[in-house]
């Protein structure tokens, strides 16, 4: 008999979910992890490989983690500090100026870190990021051992991270430099919307994204009101105007989407520009419905995320996934309408194909980082058990995630997250809370 | 020093929402129970009682127990069995062949026995069924101890448990006079829906009600197909003729209701009829959108169910409230519509209102029931927390749920259930589950 090949880590799983591109469901696997990638997945009862740390997970499936592909992550501080209210009404007296109050390196970094860690117990393994202080998010972000894309904020205004669209985008582009061959982290644009930032930065916007491929997202047609406003002031539609300076390609990851007519809807499948569905904060602020099945249909790559712990109220994409494949049904009068399978990937594939890192990411596929996490299925809330997906989708809280890995690295243990000191966190949390609390008054 | 009056158990929470009638939120509370009722309510400093059994709950919420005001327990056997499909093949396919095949004393107990571990873990404390073999269904309950109403279900065609409207009818009534003085359980009338329930069972149905006070509830306007057919065949909208049939009343809980103009509106509001919504289970099956925010606005006590766990698919309380303050909003356009408030009176008083149980329970208040639920709200998901009910609603997974009282019956200690053998309900659905699985193919 050979000697039994040295890896680092072999997962013993029931189930497998792949979310490769026949959606393959496997039972009884070994994944052999080593050098932080997958090197096999095949029958448990094969030998033929030797790990340090063996982890066995009889009542679990293990899936891709999942992927946040939009948020803002310090906001979590802010995490139901004003609900139920118009929209306007949130923004100009409660979350405009408690960020013109607070927002520095400090509170950046403790929202963050306080994001990573519900993100982590969650099932998320991957997050897209827009907010100030990137350049902090990205220190945080690799003392976690997540991955991410972080988009730095562009604005035509002021705020404590940058003075001016030309600020941003420098800070932005040294940024860049510094993370250029970070494993784990990629930086992007972060064009704030259509209605913040003018076509001068948007034009340079575009000639760096095609000179360096960095990518860019950006929040475009989230509310009706955006749309009317800039069609009344320019009489164009806001996706038009962007898609005259040059931004509709594979490069855009478009964020929300709530208003978009058949034309479009080709227009973006033909331009092979990303769209990033953000249900649950777009019904909690009224914005809209995203037409994902008809996005999906003309073949548009549909990701999702959760939006800012501001709007939503948690970073949870398990939750995600059931409101979009719930949402779209509703929306469609289809009942067939994005199913299990198809809410499986755009929470782990299609984010990864948005952010432009399917290749590293996204599936379980031989080669591929080991980017998995573990979800325990014997609790009362996933009994019976019937089709792996459709569990996974529709009856499965992601408190019943209990271990997770980027690139090969454990970042939770049967629910302890190994990379972040979750009581300091927490107790960082409360002295934001107390000052902030203070402070908001309307 | 008097001496410390005794009672059985003091309850110590760090916050109370008491959803009485000013949504009172209280502070560092002692909740006195002694014979299963709510005896006084005060700050924790207060010492004149002495208890039994004393809990601390320093980092919790304390509420009423949630109402799930419609479900089919007993399905939560076929959970996950045939999602994502068309609505006449999920039934005619899957759900009537394993409903014709399985469904009997058996099936129907431990099936409801793993809907109640699936509700106490949860957070519910009293729900209402509708499902066949209620009288093993009451059994199950009463050995659990939980709040039900179970309404009986009458239909024009046969089943394994009757075989005619007058046979449904009859065993009903003998179900309600065996249980006529138990504490806990009340039966009421369960006409399936107009479509399957002709008038003659329903006139029954009136004067029965009339003459004993019990209650009745019913699928009303499900999906536009139900009422565009009744329309076409008779002229009338299914609600018209049980007005004419006279159920509109406080006696009917309508359920679902996803098809509403506004003058059904009024005149449900003028009949002080109950409206159950069940969001999850009209947007999986793609029904349409029940009314919310109209209905409350115009009077119409609202309550919230779960529907079975086949079309939903989990009985989880709280997911059910954040889709109904989410998708409200969606709805109607209005970021303020049905807030946190609303949403949390929907899943306790509104519930109790409609199963004409609120002298009884569905808020905490001295003289009612100890009908209370525990919720940690310390965990990484719950921080930062400014507002309780935005909280409690928003971002608290039900799994946050510790403790749960009925009638001042522990039935859930630090997640672990006093009345229920899992263990065992867990083996049984196992068993189930192989042989359900075996036999669909469709």
């Amino acid at each position: 008999m050979p000697e039994r090949q040295q890896v680092s880590t072999i997962v013993n799983a029931r189930w497998v979910a792949t979310v490769d591109a026949h959606n393959s469901i496997l039972e009884n696997q070994s994944i052999i992890i080593d050098k932080g990638r997958i090197l096999a997945i095949l029958p448990q009862t094969q030998t033929e490989y030797a790990a340090q740390d063996t982890v066995n997970l009889p009542h679990h499936a293990v899936m891709p983690g999942l992927i946040n592909a939009h948020t803002h992550a310090a906001m979590s501080l802010f995490r139901g500090l004003a609900d139920d209210l118009p929209l306007m009404t949130w923004l100009n007296d409660h979350i405009w100026p408690a960020e013109g109050r607070w927002v520095n390196d400090d509170f950046t970094r403790d929202g963050a870190l306080l994001a990573m860690a519900e993100m982590i117990r969650g099932g998320t393994t991957c997050f897209s990021d827009m907010y100030f202080f990137p350049n902090v998010v990205a220190k945080a972000v690799n003392d976690v051992q997540m991955r991410a894309q972080l988009a730095f904020p562009i604005l035509d205004f002021p705020s404590s991270w940058a003075q001016n669209a030309d600020e941003y985008l420098r800070k932005g582009l040294q940024l860049h430099d510094d993370f250029r061959h970070h494993p784990l982290i990629n930086i992007g644009f972060g064009p704030h919307a259509p209605y913040t930032v003018s076509d001068g930065p948007l034009q340079k916007v575009v000639a760096f994204s095609a000179e360096t491929n960095m990518l860019i997202q950006m929040h475009v047609h989230e509310t009706a009101f955006e749309v009317e406003d800039a069609t009344q002031k320019s009489g164009k539609r806001p996706l038009h105007r962007l898609h005259e300076l040059g931004l509709l390609s594979p490069h855009l990851q478009a964020v929300h989407m709530t208003q978009l007519n058949d034309y479009e809807i080709a227009l973006l499948a033909q331009t092979g520009t990303h769209v990033v569905h953000c249900p649950e904060s777009n019904l909690k602020l009224a914005s809209g419905f995203c037409p994902v099945a008809k996005l999906l249909e003309a073949g548009v790559n549909v990701a999702l995320g959760t939006d800012g712990a501001a709007s939503n109220n948690d970073l949870d994409m398990f939750g995600e996934m059931r409101t979009a494949a719930l949402l779209a049904k509703g929306v469609s009068g289809n009942p067939s309408a994005v199913p299990a399978s198809a809410a499986l990937r755009m929470a782990t594939i299609n984010g990864a194909k948005a952010l432009g890192i399917d290749s590293v990411t996204g599936s379980l596929e031989v080669g591929k980082s080991a980017d998995l996490i573990a979800v325990q299925l014997d609790d009362v809330t996933c009994q019976p058990f019937y089709h792996l997906e459709s569990q996974l989708v529709y009856s499965t809280p992601s408190s019943q995630v209990t271990d997770s890995w980027v690139a090969g690295k454990r970042l939770m243990k049967n629910r302890e997250l190994t990379t972040i000191d979750l009581p300091a966190v927490l107790a960082r949390t409360q002295e934001w809370k107390k000052k902030i609390a203070e402070a908001d008054h309307p």
